[in-house]
């Protein structure tokens, strides 16, 4: 029988969220029934509710760093068992057939992965996010929080965590590397941790200057100011890696001069509108510009397992439902350090 | 004594090149002097007469597709004899101390390259390229041109063929790669041969549909004409590399969705003024834009014994010094398959 849970929910684009019910679908074969613990606020949360990347599906309830706990599977289910605490990101379902998904990268179905929320299932359904009670997902999409992980302060490791860990991972940070990572807020101040974990060098590169004691704090070794033209140029060839975490447009050609040979910037926030650069600052370094999206439901686990072993967590805050409208106002002007997440038990007080 | 020598010479920004008459730095303790046979006409050397790129360094003798044989070594020579088939590519000295340097990446030489042409040497002098009957070269900066290859048909692998060959070798390309070449021309009909003679699947994407059988013939599985949008849309996530060797501006964003995931579009070509992307393109596939810069004295020797090997060579049009302005428009228009070659017996006609 289908649930209805308590959420939260945007009517309309761009307008506040309210609390709401929501029908949860029946527990499947395969699917676990998920008792909400903490739900991360992601700032991909804030343009989905605005409508910025496309029409979106409303109303809608967002969320997709959500950590909790198993209370009731169906029959198939092999991985987890009751009372087992884990975690669903930013993606829950995908074609399971297309080469990608074959490979273990879902998120690139060539379908097109089901989204946490603001997607439609196989059944043509909505989706509904972490914003809630409840959720029902499949097993092969959920993973599992390592005992070493608080639930509050893993739940932003569901997004922001593991869309900075698979980079890291896949460039081969370690020591000897030299990583810049460009902003520091939700993603920036895991990836200044993660790196540091991992043996690299980091150095933060960010508009506000009051953040360095945070940077060096967090595991950076370095710390300079984007706003002054000459911090920039004598760090230019300094870095195999930089991790653009900001959403704002980015000067690409100052950017990607800071990288050595065969460097590579990867772009994790997504700016407003086209991003341009000039071919030589590619060429004259043999550099590169990657994009890559959040992560596999593998890649989260590893993420997850990598944090549980390193002490790697999120800095939050965490806020009952009705403060959501107030924790997206202070998001949206970076006023946060450095994630917020939201107390589940309090969608249903 | 230094040696006067006859050369063309464009006398200023986007004059017509007339004959001249240079002097060749002496013999240092390591340098070999090459009696040219045949220098490859680069597209590079119209956008340098013109100074598209920057002031440049007038009068300017281009060239930097030289193939020729060893007529008088210093006392230090150790690699070459006299009488050996050599040839000199884009660059003639580094600074040899800088880590790209001491990693065979002199391309990318911290201080700079010394480039064959419209540089500085390390003696402060004008570097004059190989429109002329001789040049004087640094061993360390020649290469040696297998028996299998005739020097006018190696010409052009001195840039256009390591250019392409690089990026190739690199990313791995071979079996069951899927790898788009992007315009066929001087260096696209090489990139072709090349990544199919390493068992890649080659398809050639060019505006001009009677390039078809060409493409073909070289080596290509498939043509596509890009300015059929439907086509393009009908190979979306098809290639698994992306050799772009066209010099005009090309809509990037088409070209990105044209990759599978992780897959890389290799600009080599130099657009005028910025490229846009929107990093969307780049993030649903994991994919990147890389930049390469023709390729160091290694890998023009890799892609010299590769093609003696394997029989690729350049389609040349052999012309005289008296033709070279009528080679310069014909090349600006892209009437020529594939590559013009000028016998430099013709200089001192």
């Amino acid at each position: 029988m289908p649930l209805t849970v308590p959420a939260w929910a945007a009517p309309a684009p761009g307008a506040p969220l309210e609390p709401t019910a929501i029908t949860r679908r029946d527990i499947g074969e395969r699917d676990v029934l998920i008792e909400i613990a903490h739900t991360g606020i992601c700032h991909t949360d804030l343009h989905q509710v605005r409508a910025d990347w496309g029409p979106g599906i409303f109303p809608m309830v967002p969320g997709h760093e959500i950590t909790g706990t198993v209370t009731a599977a169906g029959p198939g289910v092999q991985r987890y068992a009751l009372g087992d605490r884990v975690g669903v990101g930013c993606l829950v379902d995908s074609c399971r057939e297309c080469s990608a998904c074959r490979a273990g990268d879902e998120q690139y179905c060539a379908r097109g992965h089901t989204a946490t929320y603001n997607s439609r299932d196989r059944y043509g359904e909505p989706t509904q996010g972490g914003y809630s009670t409840h959720i029902v997902v499949d097993e092969r999409y959920v993973v599992r929080i390592p005992d070493a992980l608080e639930l509050d302060r893993a739940a932003p490791l569901l997004c922001a965590g593991v869309t900075v860990h698979a980079p890291l991972v896949r460039r081969g940070a370690g020591a000897g590397t030299r990583v810049a990572v460009l902003g520091l807020g939700g993603l920036g101040h895991l990836a200044v941790q993660l790196a540091h974990a991992m043996g690299a060098e980091v150095t933060v590169l960010s508009r506000s200057p009051h953040k360095r004691d945070d940077a060096l704090r967090l595991g950076a070794k370095a710390f300079a100011t984007t706003s002054d033209p000459s911090v920039l140029g004598d760090l230019a060839g300094s870095f195999d890696l930089l991790l653009n975490t900001v959403s704002a447009g980015v000067d690409l050609d100052a950017c990607l001069r800071l990288l050595a040979v065969d460097g590579t910037f990867v772009g994790l926030g997504v700016p407003d509108g086209p991003s341009a650069f000039g071919f030589f600052s590619l060429m004259l370094g043999r550099r590169s510009i990657e994009g890559s999206l959040f992560g596999s439901v593998a890649e989260t686990q590893r993420t997850l397992d990598f944090c549980a072993r390193t002490g790697v967590a999120a800095e939050i805050e965490t806020v009952t439902a009705d403060r959501i409208n107030e924790a997206f106002d202070r998001l949206a002007r970076g006023d946060v350090r450095y994630r917020f997440v939201i107390d589940a038990g309090s969608f249903s007080a």
